[in-house]
């Protein structure tokens, strides 16, 4: 599909949330196709979570995303897939990796929503592809059981906030849920929700560094919580974190399924996404740092300092390992 | 939400359409929200009016929206809700107050959509501000009936029209109603009417001074008429009048629910639109007189006329009121 | 791409116009990276024909679209683009052929819109398959000739038509060209082109037999003159045939340039679609007689006839030759 001025910021950067939203959709499409590819009831694979995804390089208007999914693994409920998001400057021929994502989906009954169904299980090729996966699995099996809990923060507004402070640059939109953002199931793609989840992630990197944005990466995403056609819903994020380069955003996202009597307003997703600012020459800024007030803002300052050393561990660790290969 | 190049036109404003659809998905979310608010028959509010609205200054592609609102006063069957449009710059951290906006919304039963529901009272802070909602219910009810009389009128069409007579700048687009254009409840959404009248408005006025045009304000609309999914809507503009700086546009929405053989085509909405024409610097330009050829073109012209010297009147009186408090 | 429903009509069948823009995409994607594989000038691919293409079935929502492209020729200035569409039901792993296309693209230099260049020629796997695509190149040379003469005709309004006369369908819209509708170069891609006339053929074709219609085809379509962004675009069709079970309607695209003084309204493109009217069980239903008054309608209802046959009498050859082989 051809990059278009809706798909992108000002400077013409293609939007995160556009290339996660694809991404989805590719994963979306795969997982269903084999969960139904063997005869039984038939059901729609809803997106459960999203694995850490970075954002290699940017993708601008013009450009041509080619977008390829493969299913690395399943488990008894649930499928993993692998999607790989290539840049294509059509009129260079140059090809650039913009994306590796890992998604879980989950198979659910066209029927009944509420079920859950086997996944046909696939040939590994290898042993050790079967066991890397399971590993995977377990994994962010846990890691899913831990989000769960901590998903009670609310965002509270702020009168007059000075620059640079979470109050400041903190941001809320409100979507009302339509056709088209739901799967036949009638509820909204995943693709869908991390794309408004990264468009107010943008809003607060913006309004803190006023300079041109971009999505570096996102971390792990848990889809607790279906969100119904009808529901509004309303996406808030709040900075939590700076380095020198880079910007931590965390967002909500409320479910309001407000013509449902049955239920109220309810927390269902919960993320956090990582950006960094861009001079015209596409080079990295320096970000200003983030002013913490209230004891809670400076806990979440190191809690995200924390995410950022790790990170930055672990990629160190996999260059090591790269160069004595 | 930020705005996108193709919420604007050429020339980077934001159209009056996208911010009058912003503001009705707020209002309708509101309302909707505040009539479910206490257990009783699930509803969905539905726009029956829009209050006079002036577009104070543009807003441009890549500011924020941001949109507020709140329930001002309650009748036994209609809620009115006070919606306020700033534009931020992020990049500067400008921001302008865009619009007020006040609509109305009624409560239709999501089992029966003819069954106009009752709506939760609000608590007023001081007992003036019932008063005062009070009577402004009372007088939008009144220019509801009236609007209803006149809603007759057709839009002929010219062959070979002179530049800047009627014939030569009227304009109607047909389109089909699908199912992101409507509610729950299977009906066009106000805002996209709105935002299809805005169109229609600006393709006039454009064709008319062929320069940058933004819109000025809109007249108080009525919805009389609900719009089915499926539905074929025709959208016509006549330019009405022109002043030295502005010109006012009428519009006429017909439904025809094809599918539906019991029902012919309908007049669902009509408005003016006041549209003035920007210079590169965003100074306003002149624009040509609207040469008016038939008895009735030359009526409307006058009805123009009032309507835009009692604008100007109540607008002087305002701030004449402004300056001495 | 998953079909989501507002790529479709009410009864779930997607917009034949939905399916052209996907097309046209591939083809421009194709042929642009193509004409781009050889160091020189960068140059965008634009669309100048597209041939009669068939919808061989229907697509659904939900169901996914898997487009495929393929160069088949290249003549010094032009490439013709093979395009294929099948639609796949993800749920019941059912795959069917929607449509195969064939697109002639130019490329025109990013520097100069007005300079076409030359396309690097491709390796046939035999010789004939070379012939083969000089005699369609020679055809459809020929062809666009003849259609850039006939171009003149406008479309006249009529008060108060009877039910199935040509005036009672005819149908027009206007659009303002967005940002997102255009190429690199500023010109509205040919498939938003082909969406908004089987958008207009589709409001005539209800409008005559008032019940649920898909495209069943669309004959060739010569894109002589481009459309520059900031444009209106008056699209407009009327019926010229009926036979006991389609509707032939002829689409006329008009652009105005109104920004740019220096050009007024010029026909850009014309084209004739097919319709059937489907019962909710996927049959073809009859349709009511055309009825044609002047001597114009009734040519035009003979021309459409003289189609029809010789559409018939190629399709009936070519089941014959398949039966013999």
């Amino acid at each position: 599909r051809i990059m278009r001025p809706d798909d992108a910021n000002i400077a013409g950067n293609v939007h995160g949330g556009t290339i996660l939203k694809m991404i989805e959709e590719a994963g979306a499409i795969i997982s269903t196709r084999h969960c139904n590819s063997q005869a039984g009831e038939p059901c729609v694979a809803a997106l459960a979570r999203v694995e850490r995804t970075d954002f290699l390089s940017p993708m601008c208007i013009g450009e041509v995303a080619n977008v390829s999914a493969e299913i690395t693994y399943t488990s008894r409920h649930s499928v993993e897939v692998q999607v790989n998001v290539m840049s294509e400057n059509i009129l260079t021929g140059a090809k650039k990796v913009t994306n590796k994502a890992t998604l879980w989906y989950v198979p659910l009954s066209l029927k009944n929503v509420n079920k859950v169904l086997e996944v046909p299980p696939i040939q590994y090729a290898r042993k050790e592809q079967e066991d890397e996966g399971k590993k995977r699995y377990e994994e962010q099996k846990l890691d899913r059981l831990e989000t769960k809990q901590r998903n009670g923060d609310v965002i509270f507004p702020v009168i007059n906030p000075e620059p640079h402070t979470v109050g400041y640059s903190q941001s809320s939109l409100i979507h009302l849920v339509g056709p088209s953002d739901c799967t036949l199931l009638g509820f909204v793609h995943g693709g869908v929700t991390m794309k408004l989840m990264d468009e107010v992630a943008g809003i607060v990197a913006a309004r803190h560094c006023k300079t041109n944005i971009v999505t570096a990466s996102v971390d792990a995403i848990n889809f607790h919580e279906k969100i119904k056609k009808g529901s509004v819903i309303t996406v808030s994020g709040r900075m939590t974190f700076t380095s020198n380069k880079s910007m931590e955003i965390e967002v909500f996202v409320d479910a309001d399924p407000f013509v449902d009597e049955s239920r109220g307003r309810y927390r269902a997703v919960s993320a956090f996404f990582t950006y960094v600012s861009l001079s015209k020459e596409g080079k990295p800024l320096p970000v200003p740092q983030l002013l913490t007030e209230t004891e809670e803002e400076k806990r979440r300052f190191e809690d995200g300092k924390g995410r950022y050393l790790q990170t930055k561990a672990k990629r160190q660790a996999q260059m090591q390992q790269a160069a004595q290969h």
